[in-house]
């Protein structure tokens, strides 16, 4: 047995949705449904017997649409691999990447739980930078503290889960000009930038010939199009990496279904329905947001994706505490902050892909709390 | 990046469908379109809004199936967990028990191309076992000459894929006992075992409790179901390797797609499509093999699987030469038997999951070609 697995616990985020019959705002998936033209496209695959296997780097008409929608500077053919959903991305370009323990992989904290476990079964090493005295973000100082000979690549998502943090375009700037004088590969996992604001520019947009070829972009259509159950997602890469990302898909899954890149075609065809959504999610982010500032409380400030990250120590609780306090007064569902890295212990997550109703429940169950507690006297 | 890909070249049997626009007896592909039932099913899913992620093991209801179909000796709850397909089942298996290059698995020759692309993808060593000249079936004596403390698994594929092989009972009890006293894992592909005629007995049927903790069972509804794109696999074990399969599930593809689960619960409520093309495939292979017979055609002789392995030394070709040869003359497309390992440069191998129509076309060919070079006089 593959010793690297006793590592590995199981506790995914999705575990605390469980604990509450009432309000759940746990999850990293929206609550509305997916596009009527994705269920349209992949009910015609059926029809049509469209069922048989699909290449391994996924169907051409699905990655012209992915390409041409999202990532205008890349190939189609040579830069593109369509996976089982964001997670499947990752797992194959960390596959690409690690061989060894001396591979050492940068992840900053607070971080989604399964890049750590990831690169622990791939045999490398995480090296976890704190970057909540960064306020939240990755500098070119941190990073000169801890890349060694043996860094292999760093993961940046963007916007953050759980913090919903990005970078201005001036901070981009100066990481790319760091990495382009490093031998690493940077990891852009961006699954959650439809949830951004006008100002937001993806680092794609960033990227020179040199810089092509350290870097990788993960995404997928899971968060931004309601489509977690369909399992769509993609990386985009240097040919070269993505000719060794395609040996991995064909050996991992063969290829994924080819009715549900069907739908992703059909998916993709939606603009308001996709916008509306994108708009929604970013306001019930907002309502949060102004309910606590409104409260005085101190949460990480964002404008992006669709969690909250606050520190529950204003309460003299920790995040476990709080989330089963929560969970027990008001039958809420949260997750507490250690998910995301041991020195978050006293943070909880607050999911705002919800209906707007249940956003403004929780802030009336939060203004309770403090009122009943007495917090704003303090 | 990961110096393994390197020794890995990608190559897959579906490369060579694409010489010939004629006939195509390449493929591991039924020519069958998917159940009604399964498309219904996914329909049915897609109106609920039912496409959310799933269960990280896979869809209780589909596991439930499976097991009673199936695997009735274990349990759905403890010793199943869906995949992509067969191809990310095997994936999972060998992530879970190898750690490094210390780490032998044996594989049978000729072998299903993936097997050995995959072990040195994980970094662990493939010991390759001949079995052509143990009439092409793996033997205890075999075994011990190559079974060493490092040894951490053996696959066994039946019926194979390309001979068609399968195992007596007597044999496999044989194997199992000798399975008994070492400490190795023994990974069973099934993925072709409903092409098997009604002396068939599955390894399942014959594992007590002790074996039940190394045997591990791959299968799928690819080949049965004619479901290529829907990718549908699984893999049954043993409490505690399910209990790893379940982590290494959740961070290659986190689940599998909720609306493709529900198309092969859908599936699994035919009956008499899925005998109808069990029958229909095992016919062709009757038709095939008749002829080989009347032209004293040399070929392995099997009653399973849907492929068939001629040896075409006797028509002083080489495999490849005899691929080349058929796509020009005949327009037919076979596949090379080096692909099912290196010994084998002298074989072909010869596809029945086609339209009747298409094999009968292939005697007349093949006869024209018998004809033509004299070789009945030799």
């Amino acid at each position: 047995m593959n010793d690297r697995l006793k590592n590995i616990k199981l506790k995914p985020v999705r575990y605390y949705s469980q604990e509450s019959k009432g309000i759940d705002l746990t999850m990293g998936e929206g609550h509305f449904n997916s596009p009527f033209n994705a269920k349209l496209k992949a009910y015609e695959a059926l029809l049509k017997n469209n069922t048989k296997y699909s290449q391994i780097e996924g169907n051409v008409q699905l990655r012209k649409l992915l390409i041409e929608k999202y990532y205008p500077a890349y190939d189609f053919d040579q830069n593109i691999i369509i996976t089982n959903g964001a997670t499947q991305a990752l797992f194959n370009v960390l596959l690409a990447i690690i061989s060894s323990k001396e591979d050492e992989i940068i992840v900053l904290s607070p971080y989604y739980p399964a890049y750590l476990q990831s690169i622990i079964l791939m045999g490398g090493t995480p090296i976890v930078i704190d970057s909540e005295k960064t306020h939240f973000k990755v500098t070119v100082e941190c990073l000169k503290k801890v890349v060694t000979q043996n860094t292999k690549a760093i993961i940046i998502n963007e916007p953050n889960n759980p913090t919903g943090i990005t970078y201005t375009k001036e901070e981009k700037e100066m990481l790319l000009k760091y990495f382009e004088a490093c031998h690493l590969f940077v990891i852009i996992d961006e699954i959650y930038n439809s949830y951004t604001d006008d100002t937001f520019i993806s680092f794609s947009k960033l990227v020179n010939e040199e810089l092509r070829k350290k870097i990788i972009f993960i995404n997928g259509l899971s968060k931004s199009h309601m489509m977690t159950g369909y399992r769509i997602g993609y990386v985009i890469s240097d040919d070269s990496f993505n000719n060794e990302l395609k040996k991995i898909n064909y050996l991992t899954v063969s290829s994924i279904s080819t009715i549900m890149q069907q739908a992703a075609i059909g998916a993709l065809e939606e603009e308001y329905y996709i916008e509306f959504i994108r708009k929604y999610y970013l306001n019930n982010v907002k309502i949060l947001k102004d309910s606590l500032d409104g409260l005085n409380i101190d949460y990480v400030k964002t404008t992006c994706g669709f969690y909250i990250f606050m520190n529950v120590s204003q309460f003299n609780m920790s995040g476990l505490e709080f989330c089963c306090y929560f969970s027990k007064h008001y039958q809420v569902a949260l997750v507490p902050g250690h998910l995301f890295g041991d020195s978050f212990l006293n943070y909880v997550r607050i999911s705002c892909s919800n209906d707007i109703k249940d956003i403004i429940k929780f802030v009336n169950y939060f203004t309770d709390f403090i009122e009943k507690n007495d917090f704003n006297k303090k």
